[in-house]
């Protein structure tokens, strides 16, 4: 036996921080306290800064899951028409929530490592001048692709809807212009690029979209997108926060703030770019050529190889955890991932290891030439943010 | 900027196991409780059990150097004649601490990079029979050289003399049969193989150790081993305990023995032969090619390049904090380690960089060459040891 160091290469939970793991043993205080409003605050303000909006943001404790059915039990009404966009797992849950509260739902379908055009929107938005609200993610964490949400957002700008973006793995991952595109409602994670463990899950808000939530008759009470909002600017949250989680946000929000978005952003899409390049000199495909994201790569497994036993090497001969395909995809892809507390180093190794699993798995590659084309990558691109 | 993950991948302090950084967080226990004895009698039978001797083994809250202090203090008298090995800046310390405490020292020195022979140290304890110590470092972690302490246990053995070893590096990098070998006194530090910080060292002691102790007659009152082996009998330390470090290296001996002490050895002799075969590939020297131990491999730095800018170019560019050369080899060698909790992917990550800052400073190289050696080491060696 050899050392393995468990190394968790998912698309989320993601790598962690330390100093924000470290952050959670200062969990020993009070959340109705003006220490912990404090932390509360920044942890908001930070949020709103690195999102880059001027629209309200709220935080709860729950996944990113959570915020998705309040943004739909807060702000839409039962029988509302709206458009979902569904590129993958995470469009088939938007789909899921509509249908849960009894929306009227037009589900714009492509399949698997595609994405809806913003022309398909146009025109369903066209069809349908009743539309109040249009659902899609940023990006698809099960395919890897991202949606034209800029071009989506410009269509919905011009109607009475309002646009919903699942950010998830959007949010640190790609340029969002959230006052700019009208994106109305931005969902995120604590899981993903903000570098803590999943329990919290936070959304902005848009006064286009608090103006639906007005009208809004659908049955709700944990999630209360109002009452979040007077309890946030009070520095608190309307039922007890995972004081624990919010201390080590805040302190990712610290580092996120000192890299600054821009180049977190820019982090992601390098290492993507990389992975690509990496990938291509394998002889391998990527899984969705048409808009690949740069939260997470989406790569084929070879021919007659299951894309499970990549993922279980990874694990038995090197400790790392990477994902498979989900859904329909379990098996065809594995995905790796690069959003949040990613580096060039940990893309090397990652390489150097899928390398030794292809040789030993019938797909006979030359040691070190898909790490060269990331380290190539790398001296292009990299070199001109250091300081 | 992009993220550059923090690695510490010095010969010490080496990266932390994880489980036993979190262990640190129970030390809210008073050391005077059988909660903690239990704690205590399990590191010393754990470490007897690691280091694979009979003899006694104390453990002291202090670094290295403080059991090396104990050895000299505790062990020898003043005027006693001494033999010390110097091959670096370890051996050299061994040479302070004796004339510190005022021993009369036949000092064999060596050039950096080379060992003491054991046919040295042979004639110079046929020209002093009334030699009452030999000092040495099993690994000299200035140079990565390693001396032949088996031989020279076998030459010491035959005479009164007792075998002082520091192996505060040797341990968990390379066998030390310490009750076959005559290895009396074998010198151990939390922070290396151990795979925790600093602040502990433990060293055993042989009977014929014991027995040299017994007429010594050098000044010393916290290093006092009588009393700390009689303490330790009884669960404790004869002074207040590093508790949260004593947590942690439980923690990390309870991994070190399921791995294995024999395998944690294989780890770090397969990285350091993978380094080496990627050195080579990249046009570079080993420092010490007479004698290259598993604990750190020191590299010449291509002429004309200060080892020092490699130093710095790992920290700007990667994060990652490696070694430099000590002493005069300052600025002609750089220290990569593999003692402890080191993995492959660590490896052929940081030979990826490597690769980036020969080829940026000066020294082609071509991109993935060198991580490729390492992967062909590993597919030849390790695969064996997958289960």
């Amino acid at each position: 036996m050899y050392i393995k160091k468990q190394r968790l290469l998912t698309p989320g939970p993601t790598p962690l921080y330390p100093p924000a793991l470290q952050a959670m043993m200062r969990a020993d205080m009070h959340h109705r306290t003006e220490d912990f409003r404090k932390v509360y605050r920044a942890c908001l303000a930070d949020l709103k800064e690195v999102m880059g909006t001027s629209n309200d943001v709220l935080m709860f404790a729950a996944s990113g899951t959570g915020a998705m059915d309040a943004s739909v039990s807060n702000l839409f009404s039962k029988g509302d028409k709206v458009i979902v966009c569904v590129a993958g797992k995470f469009g088939e849950r938007w789909a899921d929530i509509v249908k849960a509260y009894g929306l009227d739902a037009n589900v714009i379908t492509v399949p698997y490592g595609h994405v809806v055009k913003p022309e398909q929107v146009e025109r369903a938005l066209q069809a349908e001048p009743a539309t109040k609200g249009v659902f899609v993610q940023a990006s698809e964490t099960s395919t890897g692709a991202v949606h034209d949400v800029e071009a989506i957002g410009r269509a919905i700008a011009k109607t009475s809807a309002i646009f919903v973006v699942d950010a998830i793995t959007g949010l640190g991952t790609m340029p969002l212009d959230i006052d700019g595109w009208g994106l109305d409602v931005v969902i995120g994670g604590s899981q993903k690029a903000f570098m803590v463990p999943p329990g919290l899950a936070f959304m902005s808000v848009s006064p286009k979209a608090w103006k639906l939530g007005d009208t809004s008759n659908l049955p709700h009470f944990y999630f209360n997108l109002k009452k979040e909002k007077k309890s946030g600017d009070a520095g608190e949250s309307s039922w007890t926060p995972a004081t624990a989680m919010i201390l080590a946000l805040g302190e990712a929000l610290l580092y996120i703030k000192r890299i600054g978005m821009a180049d977190l952003i820019k982090n992601a899409q390098m290492l993507a770019q990389a992975t690509r390049a990496a990938a291509a000199k394998l002889g391998l495909e990527i899984f969705s050529t048409a808009s690949p994201g740069s939260s997470v790569t989406a790569i084929k497994a070879p021919a007659g190889m299951d894309s499970g036993v990549i993922v279980k090497e990874f694990r038995d001969r090197f400790g790392s955890i990477i994902a498979n395909g989900q859904g329909s995809m379990k098996g065809q892809i594995f995905r790796i991932a690069h959003l949040g507390y990613f580096d060039f180093a940990d893309l090397f190794a990652m390489i150097a290891c899928l390398e030794i699993i292809l040789n030993a798995n019938g797909h006979p590659v030359q040691y070190g030439t898909g790490v060269a084309a990331a380290q190539e990558l790398y001296a292009q691109a990299a070199v001109k943010s250091l300081k």
